[in-house]
């Protein structure tokens, strides 16, 4: 298969490089570097991306930002951000992807556990994830040619608990290993609208 | 108690202003009528509202809208018109909301059965139901003073269906009545960051 990985140089999504890679293509996209730039809060970079790679079968994204703030200092203008970017930039990947897949090709998507397991200042993620898994399990009716749809939603990454510890205490970390796991189960296995929670 | 119900005039809201006002005072605050006028797509609109009423131990909101579409046929336009209203909508009316109401008040807010069960045409309410959900389950662990959040996600209305059954082929509709149960637990009860379904 050939494999689009938006996010493939961060923490998840190197591991998810790994995983696929000894099996398939895996392309790397990312925002500063990796086989293609794209910034997938712009939906023309996002179609300029799909520009520069043909024939692809899976779609994986593991990239996207929210403001993390107490509930109290949480502006329209930084929910606005988290929207823009976690949310509708995977959107935007999927609306804009139908056309670009083969058939029975698959995107994976990433939300994360914080709609399930609220933490101090993650109201924004708590929102954006809802979405995003809301999102899946409806975009699974819809896609045409069989195209799949599947979204990851690991707990904290024990590769990134050196700076996000204090505020996960108590939370067990998977590794970015076991993530990316989820994720070659939604490339290479054959379910829709499923939302795989790791932790 | 003093209740204000956002969107009373509804089909829900009307029941639950019904089931709320013979142990309440409730006052209505809807876009066309009520006792105060809100349009919640509008932060100025909601603080004015807020302005007009005092003493407020409980907000409920039974409103919000969002586009019905093919998924082939949604724009980030479309979804972003769902977002600003029946999302941020509701968000911000918790938001000027905190200020305003007496220690130990609720918000009760209103999803819907999307994000757990799809429907065709359905992908901006499924994506926004569930970042509702999330919002809500996360807002619990930040309120201050005791105040409490819970949302009510019911399924189809049974007074809505003479429009609405021929997307919710199968589903098994509620009265407004039972919906409106939900809203009164949330409001009389104690809960906070529950999602109540009701279907």
């Amino acid at each position: 298969m050939k494999v689009l990985v938006i996010g493939g140089n961060g923490t998840i999504g190197k591991s998810i490089v790994k995983e696929l890679s000894s099996r398939h293509e895996v392309i790397i996209a990312g925002r500063s570097g990796g086989d293609v730039v794209v910034d997938i809060e712009n939906i023309d970079s996002i179609r300029k991306m799909y520009e520069q790679v043909n024939d692809l079968d899976a779609v994986v994204i593991a990239s996207g930002k929210v403001h993390f703030k107490p509930l109290a200092e949480m502006t329209p203008e930084l929910y606005s951000f988290g929207l823009h970017n976690k949310l509708m930039g995977q959107v935007n990947v999927v609306q804009e992807g139908i056309k670009h897949l083969n058939d029975k090709g698959s995107f994976t998507l990433t939300s994360g556990i914080l709609n399930r397991e609220p933490i101090i200042l993650g109201s924004s993620a708590a929102m954006v994830n809802g979405a995003l898994d809301g999102f899946v399990k409806h975009a699974a009716i819809e896609l045409p040619r069989g195209l799949r749809i599947n979204i990851v939603s690991p707990t904290v990454i024990s590769e990134a608990m050196e700076s996000y510890a204090p505020f996960f205490r108590g939370f067990k970390p998977v590794s970015a290993y076991e993530a990316a796991l989820a994720y070659s189960k939604s490339v290479e296995g054959a379910h829709t609208g499923q939302v795989y929670i790791v932790e």
